[in-house]
């Protein structure tokens, strides 16, 4: 069957970048591409939009076909359109943010991607499209909400010590924090409060375990 | 001509919302539209991305032709695309946030608006399609950027006094400041400096005269 318009349409695809912090590290969901264009290339996972569907359930749909994410929250960081962006026709994507802590993220490679990997956005492999702009753009989103928005949080697990979390803080601003600093600000933000237990176990004293009050 | 798809494709617009304060109020340029569907009605200027044109220069365009406004710097805030939002067909909008000091705002309605006009952000006409939900997300980024890029000096004209860039910052904030808080964030923020010159006349004493040292 063809679909038929009086004047050009564009495809709209969307995209979802599923970030992660690994031991101090701040990691990306890719998906190896298993059809053409740049089969082989790692991507974003994503597809196009259904003509019936929002855009935030097709990015839903798109990250738990190819990866078997469910995601929780998505901010959606806005649209790229380059007309020469995609080999095929001219393909406008959304693209979608989600945060997901490790001990939460469960993923396998399905639908038409080959492979599914997390990896370091400091080592990020040769990307296809335009995901290589998109992710720097991702990155920024991250930088810039920051303090706002405590995102910070949403990427520790259940229980975490304050330790943890400035270190993940640092990893996604890409900026030492003063420890003083830092717990001044959580103070304020009252964004994790004590679960009234302690981390046991190392050479060090116990450290109080807190647990996140809201998210974004 | 007609352009033919093996599957349905969305069509895809672009709307600009052109944001000015005048006299302490946050106010948006609109026009009503001399065209089916919502004819008569208020909206955003915008209309579609031509096949070989990037997104930013669609809403540059659209926003030149229908109000005659040269856009300087065009942020992007967003995709909208419910299903519904449209009763022709599917179309997806991209939104972009243009600042634009009153006294550098010149605009006439052009190609299918009947009229083009600011209006109070806090007195808005009925809107077409789904742009009083996009204004309000509009309003919400702004708020959102306030103390990140200091939009509020993007809205000043080219000299101010700091009174007039604190109600500048309230209007769009939504909540009042300390003025000496106010003070000494502009300080750390670096973002004005004074001009030398003096605002004269009127029963107060002649206030500094400042001016802004960098934009977003």
């Amino acid at each position: 069957m063809a679909y038929s318009y009086e004047y050009p349409h564009p495809a709209v695809t969307v995209d979802v970048a599923v970030f992660t912090v690994d031991n101090g590290a701040l990691e990306v969901l890719l998906i190896k591409r298993g059809e053409w264009p740049h089969t082989g290339k790692w991507a974003l996972p994503g597809g196009f939009v259904e003509i019936d569907e929002s855009l935030k359930r097709a990015a839903w749909r798109e990250l738990r076909e190819e990866t078997g994410v469910h995601a929780g929250y998505l901010e959606q960081l806005g649209a790229f359109g380059h007309p020469d962006r995609d080999p095929r026709e001219r393909v406008i994507t959304v693209v979608y943010i989600a945060l997901v802590p490790l001990d939460r993220l469960r993923f396998e490679a399905g639908s038409d991607a080959a492979d599914a990997q997390l990896f370091a956005i400091s080592e990020l492999p040769e990307l296809a499209f335009d995901h290589a702009k998109i992710l720097r753009r991702a990155r920024e989103r991250l930088r810039d909400k920051l303090d706002v928005a405590d995102i910070a949080t949403q990427l520790m697990p259940a229980q975490f010590t304050l330790t943890e979390l400035q270190r993940t803080h640092e990893t996604i601003s890409g900026t030492e924090s003063d420890k003083r600093n830092f717990r001044k600000k959580l103070k304020t933000l009252e964004i994790v409060e004590p679960t009234g237990e302690n981390r046991q176990g190392g050479p060090h004293r116990p450290a109080r375990l807190y647990r996140a009050t809201r998210s974004i």
